[in-house]
């Protein structure tokens, strides 16, 4: 199989692709210069012409909108971080995999046609070695990593002459606190350093993957793609049909931000559907395999216990996340404790080996306003406090998982008690959903809650698309739930106070108020969707749009305001 | 001209038109009653089954959903209120039109074939007698309206076993204090009674109208009977472009909501957009008009002073509200004050005699993250307070205009100020758009700001579409905004705990636990859009869907979880 390469090339317009150096490590981080327009008036009959200074904007498209690199989806993104991780000289490059699957789907010549054409050695930790970014942090180091995203998270503050409070320092200590974690599997040098904490920039998570009913591998990538130049900080595949290995292979090796799954969608692939078939051998080497194929952090529904089974009965809609029912009838069907709570350090152990971080799945979260809140949800969370410090043990990097259905009273709570049961780990909630009689909206029911719950401090907020409830997303569905939680992650910076953030808002509403419609456009979220929305009234490029029409625009009728009132002042 | 009547006769899919008689008055207040299939199961080989009880939902679609009612376009709906209003034998029917440019536009004959074909005769309040909602509450009447709207709010309640706060006498309370109305102009008897208040549901206001540049009569039509079928509350007219007067009585004798106006823009277009010719007296004239054909609000920016006009140049975006923009353009032109404000108690004394509420506007309203919360803005609000008690010793029906663009963090202080300042009159608010950045989504940015700002108290919320700062909104971007204002002020009763508004809720996700898709789809906001997404995957209609195939649905391994862990229990 190839892949079309026309993916993207036409960059975001009116922008380029610049570069920051760093100071510590010999580091280039990547960022989007918006350059503007100037700002023309006629003062005294003459022509007045002032510069408007470009905007820095967050980047997480990678090289697919450098013009200098060529990028083939068919042999993946450059390797940014491979030489980072092998001059540490605390890894391995492995001479085969390790995981038995891996080995098995590798010599079936039967899936030659569907691979991605390269393959690497997979690395892994040097025997007695640590090699987590948390571990680094806690012993005073500065990596590359973090350094990176220092900078990156300054985008709008470079330049600018915005002070911000966001140093190579401060990211090692809040990696050392666990409050963040940079998600970096050695595996995935092809990601781009990012974030995931509360005092930092709020990121969007956005899940694709393919149903045992619906869509192939290129039209997966092209998801994957397509999120990151939307705006996507990290993706998770949740695939679950046919090929997830070869699919999962394509993503991460195209795929310029940390990518997550749920290994036991897999794993229950491999039993073919039957739950009761499940093992935490075959589990075991599930993660080694996803593990040495890259991925950067894997939701462990662990905190789902057999006790927990019980309390389903309470609720109106059960339980809602995949990986939750599956380990809860697992347990109701061997009676017995769950093997990823009996086996949580063995986990550990094998995760930090690549540092791959770990997503504590909040099986129990609510999938109805009717059961926000509840019992099961607060006892499992206490579960994912212990868990926690478990991983920290192991110096393995943790974010905690939350809901799901929440009216708008009850979030609050739900970050409050993250915060004091799992012990300042990053909160990564699914919206959360604030009315269930919205299908078909799902994006806004969600933004709604997701923008409250990050405002609060949630670090990382979970996409939900048009189609939620109703079928799987197609790319049209990616681009609106990117967009409508990109909106909310920025209200809740703005609101957060986030360094330089408002500098974007500042730029759009001065092009705005001076009609430099292009400028309006370049500046958006969604420039194609903004343009096209304009042109539909008709192309105007004046003074004013076919919203009010020429003698009802407020903007224009503002500045006639300004002129006469300086006159009246002047008489 | 003939409007073609095929606007919408298909009613909602799986409801009925039900009434609910009054006990006080002959009234018969009507509701949509949606009906839901059975739960169907089997127990130990018996087919077991369980009826689910109808949801009562607030329906704003008039007679146009009512299958015994025979709507014509181009006569109106029927005339509901007349007769209640006649009753009281507080009100003359008038042999002519009073105002000015009115009976210019009746006589004149070019226009005939534009104008609505049936005339009615204005109704106006006796000499002497006080006749509007807020006299009689203060007097201790119940009218007929605070009847109905008591009976309406309690959609959810009626036949569900729910008690609520909201009973008539309720409701006469709340509008003698001021702190709710009923909008309901005397001649405007084809709008069904509704109450904004924050002790009540969370009301939505969707803005149409043509501009110079666009849109005819009949797509102006089409728009407002559309936007009452998906559920707006009250709909106002900003028409700015020709034929303002007939358009609005097309308007208004086909929409069984409240209709408002903001009147300085027809006044405007009578000096053909010559902002400095405007006169009071023009003005006047363009009230009496409007009161007489059933306009039942007005937004009057009377708070807009000519000393605040200095304080535009402190702002990026200047004054953004067309209204303000106007006034205070007149204001330094002729460096007089407004005569609006000027002008006050006249004006009120006006809407008395017909029962027209007025919406003191915002004229000062930030236009930008920038600019919210600043002194401009607040010092108008002050101004507003004062008009507030000044039309309420008119008896006349206050609310108060919001902002606008204000980040999240900054939300919180508007409603506090606005509660203090203007004596807890009901607060109605644009958005707020909670970032800058994203035109073409500013229903989602400003859907995010109204559900924050409605749970905290607001009444009610004025929509924006997607085409907000981009171009006039069509039908579907009016779809799209009531859609998404809808959902913020649903999220805010829930939040505010408005009674029986979670049955809906509850409906619905037990509908989505138990795989009944149909009763999903009845239930929803948007049927269409939601059983239209679902066909994409496919138009399966078993136990589950192409989000996560047969294997991976949580609800369905949930329900073999209760199974097992009752039969681990009975071991």
């Amino acid at each position: 199989m190839k892949i079309e390469n026309n993916i993207i090339k036409d960059s975001y317009p009116g922008s380029e692709k610049v570069y920051i150096e760093g100071e510590i490590h010999p580091i280039r981080v990547g960022m989007r210069r918006i350059n503007l327009t100037d700002t023309v008036h006629i003062e005294d009959g003459k022509r007045v012409v002032i510069p408007n200074q470009s905007v820095y904007v967050y980047d997480t498209s990678g090289a697919f909108t450098d013009p200098d690199i060529q990028v083939n989806i068919n042999s993946g993104l450059p390797r940014l971080r491979e030489a980072w991780t092998v001059q540490r000289g605390d890894v391995v490059a492995l001479d085969d995999i390790t995981s038995e699957y891996g080995r098995i789907r590798r010599n079936d010549t039967a899936i030659d046609a569907i691979r991605f054409p390269k393959s690497y050695k997979p690395y892994k930790a040097q025997e007695g070695k640590e090699i987590t970014q948390m571990y680094y942090a806690r012993k005073g180091i500065v990596t590359a990593e973090m350094e990176y995203v220092a900078i990156r998270e300054n985008a709008m503050c470079h330049l600018m002459g915005i002070t911000s409070h966001i140093t190579p320092e401060f990211v090692r200590e809040e990696i050392a606190s666990g409050r963040a974690i940079i998600p970096a599997n050695i595996n995935h040098p092809e990601a781009e350093p990012m974030i995931i904490g509360r005092n930092f920039r709020v990121k969007v998570n956005t899940n694709i993957g393919n149903s045992a009913l619906s869509s192939g591998i290129s039209e997966e990538v092209e998801k994957a793609v397509w999120s990151c130049h939307w705006g996507g900080d990290t993706l998770m595949d949740l695939s679950t049909g046919e090929h997830i290995h070869e699919t999962r292979e394509w993503i991460i090796r195209n795929t310029p931000v940390p990518v997550g799954t749920v290994p036991i969608y897999q794993a229950l692939e491999k039993v073919n559907g039957k739950v009761e078939n499940l093992t935490w051998e075959i589990y075991r080497d599930t993660l080694i395999e996803q593990c040495e194929q890259g991925v950067d952090y894997f939701t462990i529904h662990a905190g789902v216990l057999r006790e927990h089974a019980r309390l389903v009965e309470n609720r109106l809609t059960g339980i809602v996340s995949r990986g939750g029912s599956i380990m809860t009838k697992w347990c109701v069907v061997h009676n017995e404790e769950s093997f990823l709570y009996t086996h949580f350090d063995e986990i550990c152990k094998i995760l930090a080996q690549y540092d791959v971080a770990v997503s504590l799945g909040d099986g129990m979260r609510p999938g109805s306003i009717h059961d926000a809140n509840d019992q099961s949800q607060f006892l499992e969370l206490d579960v994912l406090g212990e868990l926690t410090q478990k991983a920290w043990q192991h110096n393995v990097q943790v974010i905690i998982e939350g809901p799901g259905h929440v009216p708008m009273h009850k979030i609050e709570e739900n970050m409050k008690r993250q915060l004091s049961s799992c012990h300042e780990a990053p909160f990564y909630t699914l919206g959360p959903i604030t009315t269930d009689i919205a299908p078909g909206y799902d994006h806004i029911t969600s933004a709604i809650g997701a923008a409250c719950i990050a405002s609060m401090g949630t670090a990382m907020i979970c996409y939900v698309t048009p189609k939620e409830h109703l079928g799987l997303p197609n790319r049209e569905d990616v681009r609106d739930g990117v967009i409508a939680y990109k909106i909310a992650a920025h209200a809740a910076d703005l609101a957060k106070g986030h360094p330089g953030s408002q500098l974007r808002d500042n730029a759009m509403s001065k092009a705005r108020y001076e009609f430099r419609w292009k400028d309006q456009f370049n500046l958006a979220l969604d420039p194609e969707r903004a343009l096209n929305f304009y042109k539909e009234g008709g192309d105007y490029d004046g003074n004013f749009c076919t919203m009010c029409g020429p003698n009802f625009c407020a903007m224009r009728l503002s500045q006639d305001i300004v002129k006469c009132d300086k006159k009246n002042n002047d008489k």
